[in-house]
């Protein structure tokens, strides 16, 4: 056996596979495949095997850490090395389940696809089994594009007898997608009195009970969901329903609110493009100054006011919406939740394809990926209206509120990207929004 | 050469060197002087000789990612890779000047001490003269303790003709601290009425002019620094002088605000006693009140309410403070600032000294200060109002204000550390506040 092979031989397989090993280590997107084809390749396996064991050991445990059978784990593709972010980002293969598309469902036809939903209910049961429905659907899509084991898990909450709770949904460690929440709730409470004079600006309707203390009624589904790969876009969701109540019970004003962004870390017009082409196609079905006035609501909402630069490339953004009967807003959120996935994912999708457009490196990319991030922490934490407002709720979840803030986010004092450069072409669309269709 | 030496002997070298490698790749902090040792020691150079270049050169390409020449440029501590904090903490090695004591001074010593500052100046230029004083002397005592050839950037600013400006000085990517700033401000400025309103409150002495906006002119000097080993606390640092002038410019009314506080990532009993002892020694000195009203202030102000977790372990914190006269408040903050370098810095050292404490591995340290430092970033944007104050003032100098955050931090879902580990146990302080002196 010894003597099968010449060493030479030997030494080339090694080289070869060590040196595949070290660029994996060092998350270099073009070599995850190259080793997996070496140790794969019949010349490769030969060579292998004509080594001492000890050899070959060492050979396995820097690719994997530690351990004779990760060599082997490690082609199958099972190994938890790549679920581990920080030595590894598994950006090369094509992730599977990333094929599919989401088609586009008929307008108005939400009774007809939600099961149990039915038009004769009052709308807080037609929101809440809306909104259950879809983060159901997101949920199993978004974790068949993750093309991994890894599920949400569940956290069911409860704000005590009577004030409502929710169910939180929260994914991490993905093989596509890093972090990310799809959150339903359904919250009862008491608003106090300068609160509802807020309000009342906006809603004639609203009635201060005897009590003085306003009842309220609010559901909401909230996603936000950070991929891993630096080319694929982060993206928001939220549509609410809200209700003040006379003291006793019945509904009184109602609004709803909402919206989508999309924040891409590097700006790819098809993608934006198509984001809002399908976010205008849902809002010209409904009402033709919509489009207009959400995207503009959007541009205003999602400023980095301090920083005069957008966290992305907007999508659409209302609040107290109740112009029209309710049903008809109703409607109007159910096509919007319809048109996610397929708005979403093949931004993500794009990222892994093969492309002749200029791309930075996965250095570079890991890099301004971080920054990007931090200015999406920015945002939530310094700027977000709805993230403030959540946070000093006495009784609020703060796990369900925050678990929109990306695993990682860095800040380096006064960066600025390369004139020219592709980050430097990003930062210039997040300064000027745009019309994109 | 070939056959000079036993082939087994060969592997067995290249395996301790490169399963060493591996180690330092994944950021090990017992493997980097074993790796130099192992190269250094006649035995694995002798056994590095004995095997090919091809060997030779993909062992040294795993350690610094391409070339041949890494291995000797890795030996002499000269290699960017030591400077790249996503690659490797070089955490093992005692920073050299690290080692200087910093003396306490005698108490009301500053006109002997700060060259140009004398007793009849304005008090306007007194605090000028005082602040930038000790912004050169604690740059240049974290240049030293970095043991680099790491420097502070400086860049002065001026907010335009009339208006004041400032000078920030920010190091970033040193060998000991990965990020901090020493800023130096002094503005001029009109208050608009709701903000004059707030202030009369606590000041009496506030006359609207004729104009009725009120002049104000303020300076300070900030602090924040997040060194680069997990068990080396964050520290932050603040002293202000306010005036409001009147329409003549001749002072009106004027009061001193600061503080500093320590955020460590793993509590230390020593640090945190060493620190309050200190403040306690100057704030006795000045007041036998001030220990006990400032401690408990900053106890209420580095809170993050939202989570009822304090962002460390307190120190002072004081605004509005004009009580007495403005030279004795002057003496104060003066003599406060001259203790913040042997207050701080032993903590810093103590990280790299040897301790039969237990410690955290590397990885559950680096691990844990991205969420630790994800607090921090919290505090810092939701939370603080200094930060929310100084983001919505026009003007403003949004690099300057956010070069508190550290360069990265993280969150993950829910996150709860195992009971009774070193992590729990500091958050069990972060939800205690205690007494230390």
């Amino acid at each position: 056996m010894k003597d099968m092979f010449p060493r030479s031989l030997c030494y080339a397989g090694t080289r070869r596979i060590l040196s595949s090993a070290a660029r994996v280590r060092g998350a270099n997107r073009t070599t995850l495949s190259r080793f997996v084809h070496a140790t794969r390749s019949p010349g490769s396996v030969a060579s292998l095997r004509t080594l001492t064991p000890g050899l070959v050991i060492t050979a396995a445990s820097i690719v994997a850490g530690t351990g004779l059978y990760y060599v082997s784990d490690f082609m199958m593709h099972s190994h938890p090395i790549l679920n581990d972010s920080s030595s590894i980002d598994n950006l090369e293969a094509f992730p599977e389940g990333l094929k599919d598309n989401h088609p586009l469902r008929k307008f108005d036809s939400v009774y007809e696809l939600v099961p149990g939903l039915r038009k004769d209910m009052p709308m807080k049961e037609k929101m809440e089994t809306l909104l259950k429905f879809y983060q159901k659907e997101i949920v199993a899509a978004i974790e068949h594009a993750d093309s991994s084991s890894q599920k949400f898990i569940t956290d069911e909450w409860s704000r005590g007898e009577g004030l409502g709770g929710g169910i939180t949904r929260v994914f991490q460690d993905g093989r596509v997608f890093e972090k990310g929440g799809v959150n339903f709730s359904a919250i009862y409470g008491t608003l106090p009195p300068a609160a509802v004079q807020r309000m009342k600006a906006n809603h004639k309707d609203i009635q201060i009970p005897e009590s003085s203390k306003l009842p309220f009624y609010a559901c909401g589904l909230s996603l936000v969901i950070h991929p891993r790969h630096y080319l694929a876009p982060s993206v928001h969701m939220n549509y609410r329903y809200f209700e003040t109540r006379n003291d006793d019970g019945t509904p009184q004003a109602w609004w709803f609110g909402g919206g989508q962004d999309l924040s891409p870390m590097y700006y790819n017009e098809a993608d934006a493009v198509h984001f809002h082409a399908l976010l205008k196609d849902v809002c010209d079905h409904h009402d033709p100054t919509y489009y207009q006035r959400f995207k503009k609501w959007a541009d205003d909402y999602f400023l980095i006011k301090y920083r005069g630069e957008a966290r992305g490339i907007g999508g659409i953004f209302f609040d107290d919406l109740n112009e029209k009967e309710a049903e008809q807003h109703f409607l109007f959120v159910a096509d919007a939740l319809s048109r996610f996935l397929p708005s979403y994912l093949p931004a993500v999708r794009r990222a892994y394809e093969m492309s002749d457009e200029p791309r930075p490196t996965p250095e570079e990319g890991k890099h301004w990926q971080g920054l990007r991030r931090g200015r999406y922490v920015e945002f939530n934490l310094a700027v977000d209206r709805g993230t403030s407002f959540g946070l000093q709720t006495p009784g609020s979840r703060v796990e369900s509120i925050l678990m929109t803030l990306p695993k990682n986010a860095s800040w380096e004092y006064n960066y600025h990207p390369t004139p020219g450069s592709l980050e430097a072409k990003t930062v210039e669309v997040l300064k000027n929004p745009k019309d994109y269709v």
